[in-house]
């Protein structure tokens, strides 16, 4: 039986918004101490021996805070590390495949941006949704941005938490929250990638964006 | 209980030697047809959906005609597949990591150019080495050739299969053999790229070479 997660302020991973002389492992410790609830390792540029490898440091870092760790669509090292679970992709294996491997304890999330991959999703067997780009974002030049009230549909339709992902920063959330609002919807919690591992003050950056979500909670 | 593996003839694909019109599927039933007794399916530039796919496309050419299928580096595409087994380099997942995953029944093919490497690779469990590359090769264009004095070497230090990889085709093959032969030591088969995928005749091109490899032993 899995504990419930917190999906409050989840921390999406990716090495080239850090700032010279931060490493990786310096960054995540740094961000949990600032509030993060929920860490995805995402290495797009790694081979695999170096993402498992590094995917073995982080998941040292997570557990000594209590911090699920999910691993970006590597079910492998997901499986070689035992992470926590695993985040996917529509590119990435779908979501029924990646259950069937990790079984029914792990965490599976799926990137949707529409309402048929959202019911897919949550057939498949996820556990929830991240939704995206609600803005563009210079980290995944190649998201399409999802608009409220697709938010809001998607909401409707599928039983399941909702992330949202892209372009999420101390300037764009209040923004995001007066959307979230005025469409009368909620979201369980936001992505953030270069807002935190860009910040010269990880866990500052941590702490602000946590308690501006929680304000609008 | 595993049946024992003919490595003799052994493809490895590269869907960019691919001619034009030529789809994997078919060069690999081709392949199989003219001899070939063993796949690897090697795809660094797909994504994972895709490779997954691909996977389980060939996989059904591969079973109908009895031939082993393994998977380059993915172990999750392996296990997503039941693929026959995994071929992981030294940037990959560690071999005692894959034999983990895939339990005791699956082949784990190991690529070695030193005899520690070939060591390692024993005492993490692996099946069988790729050794090479033994020639200059413009699939891999980062692989760095092993003489047959380090092949013998490795011969002698560890009792696994041992493959020869790397630019073999019908021209350098007599020359393969040749220095084999003058270093009086053995390979159990030969692992080719270019040489059959890249022939306009998949069938004969395998055909060839096995006829060949076959006259050698």
């Amino acid at each position: 039986m899995r504990k419930p997660v917190d999906y409050s302020l989840y921390l999406v991973t990716d090495q080239s918004c850090l700032p010279t002389g931060i490493s990786l492992a310096n960054a995540v410790e740094q961000a949990i101490a600032g509030g993060v609830t929920l860490v995805q390792l995402r290495e797009k540029n790694l081979d695999s021996r170096a993402f498992f490898e590094q995917a073995l440091q982080i998941k040292t870092i997570c557990q000594a805070q209590h911090v699920p760790l999910l691993i970006n669509d590597r079910v492998d090292i997901a499986l070689a590390i035992d992470a926590d679970g695993v985040h996917v992709g529509q590119s990435d294996l779908p979501a029924d495949v990646a259950r069937r491997l990790l079984g029914a304890d792990k965490i599976i999330g799926v990137s949707a941006r529409t309402v048929a991959q959202a019911r897919q999703a949550q057939t498949d067997g996820a556990d929830y949704l991240g939704v995206g780009a609600v803005f563009a974002t210079h980290t995944k030049h190649d998201a399409k941005t999802v608009d409220i009230a697709t938010f809001a549909t998607m909401r409707a339709a599928v039983d399941l938490p909702m992330v949202a992902i892209g372009g999420i920063n101390a300037k764009t959330l209040p923004t995001l929250q007066n959307n979230l609002s005025t469409a009368g919807v909620t979201a369980d919690g936001i992505a953030v990638v270069s807002a935190i591992l860009g910040a010269v003050d990880t866990r500052q950056a941590a702490a602000d964006l946590k308690q501006s979500w929680l304000t609008y909670q």
